[in-house]
């Protein structure tokens, strides 16, 4: 089973960006034990990053043919992008969204996901760990 | 580590009530499993069911000094109990909210949820595997 | 045919509660002219209240497999009581809804039924003969 | 006792029209049912229909001094017209509102009645029979 | 003079819910006090606390014949239980909504009071002396 | 200068719909005193009254070329027709809204109106008079 | 008959400020025809302007015995001020609302008065000649 | 293929009416080049205006059996007549719905359609001959 | 301790003004009744009172340094004087805001307080003897 | 005469993409299918396709000296991006906005568009056949 | 050339006002600066304060004919000063609005500037020095 | 000190766009001069600009470390980029957000930023000249 994740805007500030939201990890550590978290799963996973909302659509369109499933933590265009919801719809491979933060205790303006219809959960507020959330939850759905 | 599970109103129709959303596997052989994959992650759970808002509130309350984490489902409440969100908020035991169905892919008023704010995270979309998650991050986040 | 009529909070007060927009008759007083009247139809009913929302629900769980309809007048939870709609949705019993007031003629916050949409459908501003065109209807309905 | 019963736009396609909606049964065939339950009833009723509010208008004022009550399904009019609301309100008869569909369970403008408040009461998701229980809901009344 | 005073969910978490918004003095003191203020102020006193909005609604159902008037707190119930309302508009005793916190000052949701417009007046922001006051304010008001 | 005084629905219910709020003088003698006023002050008048808005519309249009000038009393269509708002701009006819009630003091949607910013101006509250105050803007306008 | 004619903020600079909305007649020859007006009315009238919020109430509190009605333009506050219609209410004089411009076919915040509940009716969009109807509808009112 | 083109309130004033908005071409040189262009395009067609919605509806249900589609502009009627929603719905015949100008760039309350969710689609912004387009499509469609 | 009394607009029309919401007290015999309450209680306390927004600000300002408190009832300004509510923060004494009515049960735009989140807490619904309570709040807070 | 056709986010994706909405038709089919129908309309073409927003933008600001018209389907940018008004605005180059299906009957948020504004009008609905009609409405606009 | 600097309600509270927002600096201390850097750039400069909302609008009315320029700081009364909005728009002098915060990072209400309108530019954030930034946008405007 | 002066889509057409909002001056010109009023402020910048939101996120993100300060007009993602937005709290370093127009008197939804509570203050309506003023604002806040 091959997994794609992509991570939105600004998440490779991670370790750098506000510290005490997001914790003090820098994007490649947690991309590198992503990594082995994925082969003890027995999973094989590519992770990309983009801060342009098309980039990001591309990489959803080729999965197509390539990946089984996406773990995608789209960022801020969570809360507006209409256009990366209808990418995850066009290609319709099971999709786990993942936030790092609770966005529930946050901004206003964070509560609503507009991408998140087009997956088949949310994993949100457990930090890095959501990813490896995410993953198992690809698993266990493929099943 | 000791962990309080509290399902909310009509959880305990699952495998009768609406199996389009919910799926066919009943209350019982859920609960039997949770209780089983709490073994293999060395965790002890209780479980708990109620539909009255209140008995779901006093559960919170006294899990103050005798468990270490709360699991909830709090059904239909999630989305106006702001009596549930002030006993989790006063009992502040690390909690994690969890759904059976993806949240933001159904009604208009299912998608805000009021007892978010007061937990750790949210995990929505995944069936009954949701509680694993949830013991999993909760165990995850006490390390 | 069996139907479980449900009264919500405050149901109990008539007779005592605001006169003028509820009538002087006593809710036991209803009561009883309401088994007068399903005799007459033909029909078997009991009637339950409750001030407690989710006891509510638990009668509504119940009737599944010993009733054959449902007869509700969630009073106040009418209008926000996202439980009640659930539990209705998942016992999947013909259900009509009753008031006794018109509610289009009240305060604004009475204008919208949560409940209605999980029922066949609704009566309101007949006074206590709203529970007889119930029940006729509910006959209606299954003949 | 006579009573007026108006049905609104659209109303004389019943039996064309959406039928998963409204049913099967053409508007000829529901005003000669109604015309024999009245007569069963004891009551006199003649029936009008119009797809022009203001001839609905007309009719509702020509009703004062020659019916005792009237019936009305103002179609589609019952969301936006404060034309009939205001009609109604004038003539100042006993007056109940029907609904063939459950207005709560369809589209979100069709869940308000601008026109409700000028009448005792609403019945709204039995079909054709809803005429009858408003017309023994208009006798009751008179009693 | 006799008069209830009824504390709504999680009050009796006094002291030990978030102390920097209610203050650290437990609930069980804050009764004792009460109750040594009224005998002062001549008044006899009986304090019930409940987490179920039904409870609660039974408190106010049968304060009717037993109690003069009522002070209520009505908790996280004040935001949005028309049924609390709809009991103390039935019962229709002088009756005083106190808050330990001002409500104003905190979340949005917390500013509108439900209850409130079934009560005299209301008082917010004292913190446990706000009894004390609403009990002041019942006898003024019998005078 | 010859005026077209257009009265929209229920308009000749005057003297028979609520009393309280719209005066006791009946229709046809607002009308007669009408003619009179006309006449002192130089006009030549012409009373139209409908219930139904397209033909409404159809006075507007014909206006054009046989009158100097327009009063109108849409009457409820005030609230919510944009075809009369557009037939107004289309004939582009100095135009005076009268109201015979005070439209802020009353129900909230009453207060909107969707035609008055095709008109010079509107006169709402002063009953019958309102028109006489109208064809005086109208003259005084046309100086 | 005694009136009292109060103009709020910025009407003192009319034939500077804005003249394609306001005109260009300045405020003073506004006022001295308006006496001149209200002599042939056979009415007293004393004119008024402030900038001042409160000090329109004051006016508003000192009409109390010694005049018999108000006109009042309360410009911009007309949109805001409760402050001016609290102390409308109170005075509980006969008052008559009067804007220079149609207030309908300018901004959105000025479409909406918050004062004029509290006069008997509203004259707009008829420039200075507003204040003559509006004294004609205080007298018709008086006699 | 016979198609019934209907135009509702006011568009019978065009070469009349607003002519920056609407063009200088004259309602009757429209309808003659309409069908014109409809004898090239192998189409039989038929015109109607009226003023009054009720009247667009009986044209709308009068289609029934005697055309193949329908190509409509409400005009105002667009933004709130649910009763021809309801009468397109009814019919279901292929419609188009069409617009002289472009709605979008207008007054807000013009951008909504409340008819268009009953047509196959909407063409605005064209003029005259966005009728044409639409004849096009009906035809394009029917292949 | 020395309290400042500060009353908005309209309040110096008590007695006079609407009797029924705000009782027949002048408010002369109010102040008098308040200064011999204060002294009781042991407090020296001033009373002024304007219609003027800006002066109320003045009194405010004025009140650092002279006074250890402030009992507050802004009148109308309470529901959209952001300019007071700066102008607490900024002196930042220990304020208690009154109303003499339960601005709760009255028209909708009386229940928001945008001043009351500059306060410790407001008191509403009892009459002048809110003045008592909210002076015996200010001792009780200086404790 | 030389029109450029620019495709938003996912269009690439059709005959793949969500078949019921969008039709089975290949994206490249589509293309080659326009490029012959210009040919018979004797226009020169171009396709550009991007599923970055900014992209998009830079083919518009191109198109300033080189084309002499827009044919765009912005996708789901129609709905959010301010952006892509401002480019069209800022080149104001005669466009055409097209859309594939209806989306007045879809999801509430595709029903409001953002960008069309900055067009001469709007076609929706008629699948690809929409981007010929835009290209004659461009000639015809053009002649 | 003249500019006059008007400062609204508790400017003249700086430095003793919430100095985490405002700063440190007295009223007095900033005014002194202000005029050292008016004379710099060559600019006569008057500052007045004044916690009056209609004293605000004297000012402005004034500065007609005697000032080149405005620098104002309407503090609380920006957000729903329509009336100092008006009186902006009738003296018509080039005008600089001026905020010492950054107003899009406080509270929602602060955002939204009733007054900007009727100025040049807005300048939020900087300070005192925003009053500096503010006169050499009015001289370079000037050049 | 260095700065990054970044401008968002469609800036690089000043002085074709829009003239009448915008100016005549072309962007390369408004670029040089820019450079010159830096090099008088003894300031070092770069100019930099992207019709494409990623690529503004990437430049940001890049100046951390490089860069001592950003003045940034983000153009249309101004209202709707939350991503922009994450990306300047990420970096932290002082902000100055610029537009040309007065973003206060066009359309309503340009009126709220959604950058702007990132940066230290805001500047709007001078044109160019803004962009000389902010650099001269960091400078300050430098000191």
């Amino acid at each position: 089973m091959k997994v794609l994740v992509i991570n939105g805007p600004n998440l490779n500030m991670l370790g750098i960006r506000e510290k005490n939201i997001y914790g003090k990890e820098s994007y490649k550590s947690i991309c590198d034990n992503l990594q082995e978290v994925s082969k003890n799963l027995g999973l094989e996973i590519e992770i990309k990053q983009s801060n342009i909302e098309g980039e990001i659509i591309n990489y959803i369109q080729e999965a197509l043919g390539s990946f089984d499933g996406i773990v995608i933590n789209p960022g801020a265009y969570t809360h507006y992008s209409i256009a990366i919801y209808d990418a995850l719809k066009a290609v319709n491979l099971p999709t786990v969204e993942v936030h790092l933060s609770n966005i529930h205790s946050r901004e206003e303006f964070r509560r609503v996901s507009v991408t998140a219809p087009a997956c088949i959960g949310q994993i949100c507020g457990f930090g890095a760990y959501g990813y490896t959330m995410a993953l198992m939850a690809l698993k266990e759905n493929n099943v």
